[in-house]
Order: C-alpha cells, then sequence, then structure tokens
C-alpha cells in the first residue's frame, strides 16, 4: 500500500472536505482519504493507494472539487 | 407571494448556502430562497413564498442544514 501526503488550500468546511475526498476517492486505485481541516489555510491531506499516485491526477481532482494543490 | 428576511450564522462557503438553500427551499410553499454570504458570520437570506413562514419550521430547516438562524 503507498501513502501520500498533500497539501489542500481553500476548504473551509465539513462540506469542503467531503468534495475533497470524494474527488480524491473516485481516482483508481485509491483506499483512503484522510483530510485534517485547516480552515482556509493549507490543509494535509494523506491518501492510501494500491499503487503510486501520479501528480497530475491528483491535481485534477482536487482542481474538480473546487481547491488548490499545493 | 410572502418575503421572508432571515439571518443564518456560520455558512463559511457555497457548499454551506447550498445545504441551507435545500432545506429551506423544502419547506410547504417556498418558491425562492436567496443567500448572501458573509463567510463565518452573519449572512442575510431572502426567503420568497406563497404563504407566511413560521420561525419555527425556518429554525428547523436552518438547523437541519447545520447552522443558525439568529
Amino acid at each position: 500500500m503507498e501513502t501520500t501526503t498533500l497539501t489542500v488550500n481553500g476548504m473551509t468546511c465539513g462540506h469542503c472536505v467531503s468534495a475533497v475526498k470524494e474527488e480524491i476517492g473516485s481516482l483508481p486505485g485509491v483506499q483512503g482519504v484522510e483530510v485534517e481541516l485547516v480552515e482556509g489555510g493549507d490543509s494535509p491531506v494523506t491518501v492510501t493507494s494500491d499503487a503510486p499516485l501520479g501528480r497530475p491526477d491528483l491535481e485534477a481532482a482536487v482542481d474538480e472539487a473546487g481547491y488548490t494543490l499545493v
């Protein structure tokens, strides 16, 4: 199992966290997404997956949710 | 048509606005819900409806969405 640690900027509430979890969680091979919300700031996000995840896919998922991958 | 102006506290983003609109919009007779988001503060909400709305129903809807009717 692979663990990837990201920083996502701009989430302000639990709804934002859910949106990010849903988008990242829909990437192939993702098993889990944990978010430590820093309201309006840089939030650490930990993703576990079967195989290594590509930065472009993660960036696209976070962008789709409406936030920025730092 | 009746217009009711409320103040809802605690919304921080567009997801919060959507949640409040959905809950208030599901009350019988409601035709429209407009929210002017004040992030983390007191946001004015304007509700148009066929008949006057009761405070308890509005309070329950806002509470269901996870926020506070001021």
